[in-house]
């Protein structure tokens, strides 16, 4: 039997935390839900901004993305490139979180 | 003024990696493969499981639920339980991840 060949990009998930100085995680979530536009013609298909008051100083994201290239060529959108350069002054530099190829969901 | 009241519940996620025993990454990956009946109705709006070949002993999944509570009590449907327990056995123990309030999305 021939070798599945995958022909359509692999769905790409980069599901994450971003640490914030004391004070400003409310302003970086406002940066990052602003309408980035250019986004969704990139390849997002996800990308969720949240919180959890037991983590302060932490910023959530969960993001998919058509492919990991998709999610690389969005850091050169000009709407990205904006809201990183805005928040960075704000961020502590504490990043977590993990990237994966989606293989499937148990809802569909 | 008055306090602003959520009158709808408040989207939440959850995403987190699951730790395996050696070898057996993807037999629990196909277990939460599996169609799970009345995960959608419980108030699952996503649910992506996936790897990464750089951890070859972990499982990532990422999951959006209508509130905190759906998730919850979708731990007490028959699908879910029975596919927990028939994973339990191939996990290693070593979890990880968070849990979040959705507050928006730049792609909205």
């Amino acid at each position: 039997m021939a070798p599945v060949l995958h022909t359509v990009p692999m769905t790409f998930a980069n599901v994450g935390s971003l640490g914030t100085k004391p004070g400003h995680r409310d302003t970086v979530v406002s940066i990052l839900l602003r309408p980035m536009p250019g986004l969704k013609e990139a390849g997002c298909l996800l990308y969720e901004v949240g919180v959890n008051d037991e983590a302060p100083d932490t910023v959530f994201v969960c993001e998919l993305w058509e492919s990991p290239a998709a999610h690389k060529s969005s850091l050169q959108l000009d709407s990205v490139r904006a809201a990183i350069a805005e928040a960075m002054p704000m961020l502590s530099g504490e990043m977590g979180g993990n990237q994966f190829t989606v293989l499937g969901s148990p809802l569909r």
